[in-house]
């Protein structure tokens, strides 16, 4: 017998996702895996040179679930100078009860983007400040610009600190971010963005800190989610060991990757000062079902969320999409 | 810009690679990863158990080369009594300079059933004896066929033992493979099998020895390609002590996954013992060119081929139909 997966263009992605309201999905996915509901091995990771990239296989599955997935997500830099994108990808999804592949999601890389500003949207929530006067961004991709579009569930606050390595990237992002309503400035350094802004987005592929302890102020809020290889870091690990609150999005995966496996190699911080998002999420819902608030005990704390992404939430989106799928062809998805 | 993957089917696999002569490439990658020329990173793994299946993820790239391959390969054991093949799967071709997939091996498995018979055919080629007189087989799955079938290059020997755990596959297995032409009895035992075969392929997903030394005679070749997990197992860790040439397709994998590693944690042999298919290669073509014979010293010595499949088979199986495939299009692949 010979079986035909579905393949799922773009296109039919962002129709099928859009009437979605996600958000509670990908909380469900972080809390299931932090209560050890969800199997998800380490990272695969193939690194290269010249030209620089990295690539990531992400996997796994919802303990009894009737899918797994397996999402391969590439970050090639320098593709914007030849007129590509740097993130492509796609994520499958295959059966638990028979291994074959059930369905191609040829989301070139925008479930990722998606999942990972959800998650940004998400740390937000329970993390920053209610009263956000300036986000702050670190970085003018499309994490960028994501990240701060998903954070309006979260705030009201429309003003933008933009800092990018290269200036005319920073002067684009300001006219596209305006374009949508926002009131954008730009800064000459990161130093200059933390002096400002109340919740901090770092978004970029840096491999040395952009911040350090002494540019953060009291009460300020970061997502640092451009740092997902072991070589990549965008703090200081000196922020960490300032920080009140330090949250991983999983913390097996924080201890080689991302800001904090290096403030813990450096002894800034230890494990046990760790919180896991879906312990965060499950603390601050409580027993009453979702009535979100943060978990910051005071508006001087300092937290940080470092977002390494976990496939949980690859699965999570992806089953979304076949779901809706599935839905729309009014027939069993199997 | 979106990027549209070429999708090749199975059949259009088959009419590109059935002209093309792989074991050539096959031994090329063997000997360009055991000389340190390809980054192969530990296999990712998922194991399920209602109903029991594993899926692997292969994956890695020769080191300069234009793409890169990832491999997903299930078996879920259970499917044929659904009406649906043991073996799935589908390889990833990918381009390394700027990570965005190129072209969807739906192969359904058949590349990695070919490229472990080819392995096989590979081994069996550089380590039995040239006067086969039986072959003996334990299991009757597709690989007890393809192994046996792809042995012709090696041996003229037409004489099959073999030994099957359901005594009605095993008899489907003796119709089959005298259809094509093969002399074939049945075993009530594997020692049975092994009492009479010079070359045992070992092909079952079992995970308790099914032969032990005793039953091992001398000059026997045995390629154990069962067990490529670390709960399989089909030999005796007693019979990789008593060999005289032990093989792993790759040391570093063989220390966790299959024969070899069973055999090093009992401490039955030791890490200086075992070969490295590459250099078996390398060592037996010498210096001018392919002239390829066995490299055992004598008839009576007995030798062990672990194979625990390494992705520089999917890479260089999928290249050689990326290759093809660019040729029939008369076009430039990328």
């Amino acid at each position: 017998m010979t079986c035909s997966p579905g393949i799922i263009t773009l296109d039919r992605i962002k129709e099928l996702i859009t009437p979605l309201d996600l958000c509670p999905l990908i909380e469900e996915g972080f809390t299931a895996y932090s209560r050890g509901e969800v199997v998800v091995p380490p990272v695969g990771e193939l690194c290269f040179d010249t030209p620089p990239g990295d690539t990531h296989i992400k996997y796994g599955h919802v303990k009894g679930a009737e899918h797994f997935v397996i999402k391969i997500a590439s970050g090639f830099y320098n593709n914007p100078g030849i007129g590509l994108p740097s993130n492509s990808g796609l994520m499958l999804v295959f059966s638990s009860r028979t291994g074959i592949l059930d369905t191609i999601l040829m989301d070139e890389g925008y479930l990722t983007d998606l999942r990972t500003a959800l998650a940004g949207q998400i740390a937000a929530r329970y993390l920053a400040r209610p009263d956000i006067r300036t986000i702050g961004v670190l970085g003018t991709g499309i994490q960028a610009r994501m990240q701060v579009e998903h954070l309006l569930p979260v705030t009201p606050c429309r003003n933008i600190l933009v800092w990018g390595r290269t200036p005319e990237k920073a002067v684009r992002y300001q006219r596209d971010m305006q374009a949508l309503g926002y009131s954008v400035q730009t800064a000459k350094t990161p130093a200059d963005v933390a002096a400002r802004a109340d919740l901090i987005i770092t978004t970029t592929p840096a491999e040395a800190p952009l911040l350090s302890a002494a540019d953060i102020r009291p009460g300020t809020h970061i997502t640092a989610m451009g740092s997902d290889t072991p070589a990549k870091q965008e703090l200081d690990t000196g922020i960490l060991e300032k920080a009140d609150i330090v949250v991983a999005d999983s913390i097996s995966q924080c201890r080689t990757r991302g800001e904090i496996s290096k403030a813990l190699a450096e002894g800034y911080i230890t494990k046990d000062r760790i919180l896991e998002l879906g312990r965060v999420i499950e603390t601050s819902q409580g027993k009453e079902g979702r009535q979100p608030r943060s978990v910051r005990l005071s508006d001087s704390q300092i937290t940080i969320a470092d977002l390494t992404g976990v496939a949980v939430q690859d699965i999570q989106i992806a089953t979304a999409v076949c779901r809706a799928l599935k839905k729309t062809e009014g027939k069993p998805h199997e």
